[in-house]
């Protein structure tokens, strides 16, 4: 089967690149971009010499070719190739937030300042979170034409850490806070001024603090889980001089009764009851995911860090609590480019046409 | 002047030196270390060369020789010169925890497991953070005898940023949650594990999550800027791969009637009225913090970063709000060894003895 | 077939484990370390949840069990497991020096200040570097009992770089100099000051300058490349802040004819004449590895670099001309835990075992 | 005395801001950007903050408030400003390479494709390496007016490094190899492919190999040294993943008697004759720098390193053989933004104006 990339020369593209070309189901693969039309995708990327030779073409093409389209556009800039794909029934995989946010137009013009250009493309979309949505991407597929809204990196990362908490009653009243790092390639691969190696290197730098626009869809996903009225959430990220890896760390308030009862200004040394309830916490996480392949619950002593997931498609997640006993503390780390980008899409492609979910993403965390 | 330190081949110790080198009243250096006893400070870090020259003696050697002690040991391990110090009424600068809770030994106690030698020392003790004790210190000092109990890295930053909010009414009840990323000079000079190269590069690793014993350190230094209760405190600090600095987010629930009405579950994007409120809460800061040296509160657009502070006795402050308005989420950042540490201890001796409070601490932050 | 690491739980040993895991041939792991046995490997490692799982068990046990066994123990610690692996010809391959030298013991105890304990074993070895070796070893394992001495890092991506100069003629007569850099892997899992993260980080740190023991190993490899005298080799390491990888440009002095004439003291900007010599050169590089299947002579315009190997068993290889064109620059560079280790010593496990040599060792290199 | 900074923006123009406002015989700067001009420094660097806050000219408003000019304009830039300089008598130091080649204008033009716009300017010239040319800088300035061509980055760490052993007749005939590796600023402040993040990091790149411009400075500061022929030069710089700081390795071939004689094609491992040998040089290295206040001739047993010279002004040296006794090997290094552009431009204001010469240039260096 040939897989399709628009806009193969970005990061994300290449990834996607890199991954389909160890996949079993994968023959062939038809790439673009605008800004490389008639090089060979080796040229670009020297990483490829050997392993991978295409010649870049236009995106049209691309679409012609292939029996599955990854689109690594940015925002706004994909939609009519979808039309097509849908037109021809050819399932339609798009990086971007076009398709994150379904018919909920008014949020996403809200936060990213575009609106739709084919707003009924939306009743074929599913948020490809396999986690949250694995059983609607098989159903939208089996009604013929599938667009999948590819989650982002951040919202992977933090969502999977909070779902257990949410559909399993931890979480009470109040907000939940999400504090987050972002690997430098999350930036793309267009050179400026915050990613200018001088500018980024060794600091750990906030960015659009509690405005980043990954913060709807995060909401958006935990309300997914709760019956009643979903959490406010607050996110701040950060860039952290590394190349991959999203860490988060969510602070979850808890309901009763797995709310301890605190004294008013003290502090609680580690004690053994918070071990225990943290214990306890940590089997609900390991019994709801307890069928995913990619999500690992760490066992006590683990904390999820990036540097475990590295090239992967796992999503590490490690439980704790505050020793007072009032907030889970969630850490979840993804690599952003497999995971969080393209790992996921391929997940995605894998479910829509049967294949074993794994295929292609069974890479071991590289040790460094 | 002669100023003593001892443990001057740890990191902090060394910093101490570099810095105390520059100052205009210090006139010589006195210095011991157990590991180099009787070798050059230049042998063990040649980057003193042609500009440093001090033969390792034995602290008790250093103490005879002093006007002014820096104590840079492991905690639990400088009291009985503290003790020799307060004899001679020579000002002890303690940068381990010892003197940190003063009175309260029963935190201390619970939180690095250990116990007082010299119990009544304390009533000697002030705890260094000049922005909430300069006062003390002078009095301290005027009564004849003073040990500083210099503040840690994170509770310096983490303290700094949220006093204006907390003595000004803007926090309101509910828990205040800290996240913070320290560089790993922070772990010290002595080689392991989790600060080998390999194992701590190209990540961001979150440590003693919910249970950093830096934790009842913030608690108590937000309880003296508050009236009522004091409001709970979670923190979790992450290792991040930089040499120097400390990036802190504090979130601090708005009281009434900062807080703004929200509508549950959804999200708002960045807006005006969010704009004006966070205008007016930096000018409630700026005032705040006016005739303080070494603070700055970051103008409009900027964010605190721990790269515009390297090197400098500078702790950065910008303020923001989410998008909601019902959280106040501050960043500050520090030079986890000057701020936060050497430079910190320096800001005490000179507030002691009536010296310039920034004498020896006017570096500009390096720019990279 | 069952594949045994000993010494699995250092960094060596560990991606041996990763490359082996993925590898089709092998159905399972035995492996051993000495300061883990008992434990998991996934315990030591969290990166192999949910991929590998295997008990650590002593080495004896692991030679027991084993079609080939894998030894990446400290030089001088594993013959007496080739031993035991000869007896019973299982094939072991060693990454430690004490096979590299065969039976030119003097070399070895000059450099590494040991002996052989059974210089018998020698007659057994090859070394690993099939590139060189390839035929050696299909012969030494057909005649029964192989042991292959896997080569060093450095000596892996120099004497590749060298190799198609020295037996074509291109080098005439004076000193090759060798300038190299390794990533921080390169040193091993044990913490030690010179692998503290504040020590080499954001530096680029020489060391054993003129005097490195791959020194003679380089010497050697390079004197199977010509007739009359081989060249005199000068090696000079740096440590890099960088996880992984060797990036090595080695100066030889061209021969007549291929040495230009060059007027005294002065210096020629890149001219047309320079450029066409280094295209001349590049064919004959390309020439000489046409059948390799890890080795890539890259186009004009591409400089060897370590981020483009990464996580592969590609050594790439770049040439260049001083513009007098008195010499011959090579750029060669591979990643120091798979081409200069774990990956090679797979790759002469697949020669002697009829394999497909690329078997377990077609990733792609990652673009980050 | 006022400063003036033309291009006070770029990196090496804030890195003169930053040690200008440290100096005390600078009582103001003016400074100058076309990017930002009528903005000021501080809110384009806001490490400036509450330490230097200047307005940003037009250059012509700055040439003539100034009592000297320093110029951080690109090559071929600056050239107008320094002719109205030498009208006035302004002594003029230029950070670009536009006067650092004197009269020599076809070796300028050949490697920076550029011609001298006012060629009679040359004659107000020098070259700015106060250990070459400190008493030519003095007579020129006597005569009224002079332009100092600013060293580059590269030619001082490795003139530094050089030129004991060719004034001394230790460099025997052959050519003299340097390889060397260069922090991330030294590509200056606009952003680009080559120094994005995920592009450089974690990686040493090499980069005009061969025929980086530096070639020829380097060849000509030799040339200085020796009285018959000058050696041969080939460089190759490479890019390391660091801030700041330059890292240089030359080979220098041996004269008799100094060079050992050689048994062909084989090694020597570490021994006594080569450190005998090794310490007499570093005698002769130590006494030809006694006087000179920013080089460090290093003891033995420690290596020069780029991150001991870090933010300050000095050059170290050490010194090494190989093991063989042919070749000299020196290892030299520097902080890029200071000895080798900003640092290096205030040492010779202050030989011009008889300041003390490490007049703002006492920092010691940082440890990490």
């Amino acid at each position: 089967m040939i897989a399709g990339v628009i806009g193969a020369t970005g990061y994300v593209g290449a990834e996607l690149v890199r991954l389909l070309s160890g996949h079993t189901e994968i023959t062939g693969l038809s790439l673009s971009s605008v800004s490389f039309e008639g090089d060979r995708i080796e040229a670009v990327y020297p990483n490829f010499l050997k392993r991978v030779s295409v010649t870049l073409d236009k995106a049209e093409k691309v679409v012609e070719n292939s029996a599955v389209i990854f689109s690594a556009l940015p925002h706004g800039a994909g939609e009519d190739y979808g039309k097509v794909c849908m037109e021809r029934g050819v399932p339609f995989i798009d990086l971007s937030a076009d398709f994150r946010f379904g018919e909920d137009e008014e949020t996403y013009t809200a936060w990213y300042g575009k609106s739709y250009k084919y707003p009924e493309l939306r009743s074929y979309a599913v948020y490809g979170l396999p986690e949250l949505n694995r059983q609607k991407i098989k159903e939208r597929t089996g009604e013929g034409g599938v667009i999948i809204g590819n989650p982002g990196c951040y919202p992977t990362a933090v969502s999977l850490g909070g779902f257990p908490a949410l559909a399993q009653g931890l979480a009470g009243p109040g907000t939940v806070i999400v504090d987050a790092a972002s690997g430098i390639t999350g930036g793309g691969r267009e050179p400026s001024r915050a990613f200018h190696y001088p500018e980024c290197a060794d600091a750990v730098i906030p960015y659009k603090v509690g405005c980043h626009r990954h913060t709807p869809e995060i909401s958006r996903n935990f309300a997914a889980m709760v019956r009643g009225d979903p959490p406010a959430v607050i996110f701040t990220p950060h860039l952290a001089p590394m190349n991959r890896g999203i860490q988060s760390t969510t602070y979850i308030p808890l309901s009763e009764p797995w709310r301890s009862r605190v004294v008013s200004g003290t502090t609680r040394p580690p004690n053994k009851e918070i071990e225990e309830k943290t214990g306890k916490i940590r089997e609900l996480y390991a019994a709801f995911y307890r069928d995913e392949p990619f999500i690992r619950v760490l066992p006590s002593g683990v904390v999820a860090a990036s540097n475990r997931v590295r090239q992967s498609n796992f999503c590490d997640i490690s439980v704790h609590l505050d020793q007072a006993g009032t907030t889970l503390i969630v850490q979840s780390a993804i690599d952003n480019m497999v995971k969080g980008a393209a790992g996921q899409a391929i997940q995605n492609m894998n479910i829509i046409f049967g294949f074993d979910e794994t295929a292609g993403l069974t890479a071991i965390p590289s040790l460094f």
